[in-house]
């Protein structure tokens, strides 16, 4: 089949399409026919070695995948045929960006059914921060004011939506340019980060998702008690001691597989309230391209590898 | 810290208590000083190389776990010091019967508060085979008529528990010496299988759960569309073959972590509709006499490993 691997760290260009054999799948698990992958900064830091999950290359890429069950192990959740969606093996192992995936059954969920794989695939590990972060970890609820950093971004795009759709009224920090699309998915008010100081007219939060490494003047629009949701700096523990220190909540997130948060996520989809936005869609030989993308920082929602 | 690992695969004497690293933390996951370790009839099977699921020694042993958050990860999803239970890592790496165990947050579930460690790391691998065979793929519901094979056994007598907290009306096989315990357990009928065929007395059942490799057997007493949940079978294509040629589903179960399940029968376990049963307590030290017993197949309800 083919994958994406590098057998180096670096830019973009270490990214090669190769030969490689087909997974082999252990009892309770499922083999993926993967339709597309979607890319997430994360695999841009790893790529570059900036975050170093994986040990010494060679190694795989990406995590998100969806696709349709090609072959069952024995005892597997699936049927041969079910389609499904999820980001396996993260952070353990990356094999996303393949024409085949194994993965335990429990690490993938029935795609929603009102979306393409196109589509489907740009959710899991983006909107399962998401949902971590807020749901899980903050537990936000009907009326809780939120700020969304980076609101047009590929977490960012889906937090939105996800806070929108427990009841919060949510603040989201965008440029000029992407205040349309950031209004579309739901936000109460928009904020322009270039001309406007946040920290100088918010104040009395009661969640603030940080997917920007803003966490000092995050803290400072946090009410007592309130919970600064940290995406980027979930790994620093000054921040989480400055934050503790300061009466408010620090909720470092780093994104684990979750059937059932999929599930939850699954059912909003199909219930409307959610919708990922996919800014471009590029073959699998074309994953240099997706990353330098990615990595500019500058995308709207996300960008798909579409595979088979 | 102290770890069980084997050096080859054989009797119980391959186990031996090895002074080895405290596993290391990636984002996302826990460290988890281990109090109690339970020993069930697959880590049996590894140790014996009858399940290769390994690949070769020297590996570990063990996947059940109940003990308390010594260090977390950045990310991670639990704080220090909360009680945690779960099967991490099955099957892919067995780390169980050891002092710490690192695990990602998501594949450990906050402990029942109603169980010590020692009963908590009876549950995992057992209740959850039975819950993702029963729940997950049977899907019981009130009223439903129910066999369970080996109703005092590991995951016998959880599975008895199980279906009677979802209303159904439950059939016990089990010898006659273990009547009274699976009838405490809400048992509505108990069938002697030493001295009764089950299958000339029970028909148009709804569900059999059968640990006990029995499915010729087990598939004349269901009613069409009824479900033969196979554990010991799962991997037998010529069984499922047969269940569904015969009009019944076959739902083959090889049991994965799960959170979202052990926070169900953590609070079915709370609420006092389900109570782990365990014979036998031993030291880390006796892992060796702790597989003697469970592998005798005689053994009423869980062994446990006390670790620390």
């Amino acid at each position: 089949m083919r994958a994406v691997i590098q057998k180096s760290v670096g830019g973009p260009e270490v990214l090669e399409v190769a030969e490689i054999e087909r997974p082999e799948l252990l009892s309770g698990e499922v083999l993926v026919r993967v339709h597309a992958s979607s890319v997430n900064p994360v695999d841009v830091a790893v790529r570059a070695g900036a975050i170093p999950l994986l040990g010494e290359p060679p190694f795989g890429v990406g995590w998100d995948i969806s696709g349709v069950v090609e072959a069952v192990a024995p005892g597997a959740r699936y049927a041969v045929g079910e389609e499904v969606y999820g980001m396996p093996f993260f952070p353990r192992a990356a094999t996303g960006y393949a024409e085949y995936v194994a993965t335990p059954s429990r690490q993938v969920a029935r795609k929603p059914k009102s979306l393409s794989h196109v589509e489907a695939a740009a959710l899991p590990l983006a909107a399962l921060t998401a949902w971590q972060g807020l749901v899980d970890r903050a537990g936000i609820t009907a009326g809780d004011r939120v700020l969304i950093h980076r609101a047009a971004g590929g977490v960012g795009h889906l937090a939105v939506q996800i806070a929108k759709a427990r009841g919060a009224h949510v603040i989201a920090l965008a440029s000029a340019a992407k205040h349309d699309f950031v209004r579309e998915l739901g936000a109460d008010e928009v904020i322009d980060y270039r001309t406007t100081d946040y920290a100088e007219v918010l104040r009395d939060l009661d969640v603030v998702l940080d997917s920007n490494a803003d966490g000092e003047r995050s803290l400072r629009v946090l009410k007592p008690g309130g919970v600064l949701v940290s995406i980027m700096e979930h790994f620093n523990p000054e921040r989480a001691a400055q934050v503790e220190a300061a009466g408010r909540r620090f909720a470092g997130v780093s994104v684990e597989p979750d059937y059932a948060a999929l599930e939850a996520i699954a059912e909003l989809v199909d219930a409307g309230k959610i919708r990922p936005h996919v800014s471009r869609t590029l073959p699998l030989e074309e994953a240099a391209t997706a990353h330098e993308l990615v990595g500019s920082g500058q995308t709207v929602g996300k960008v798909v590898l579409a595979v088979n």
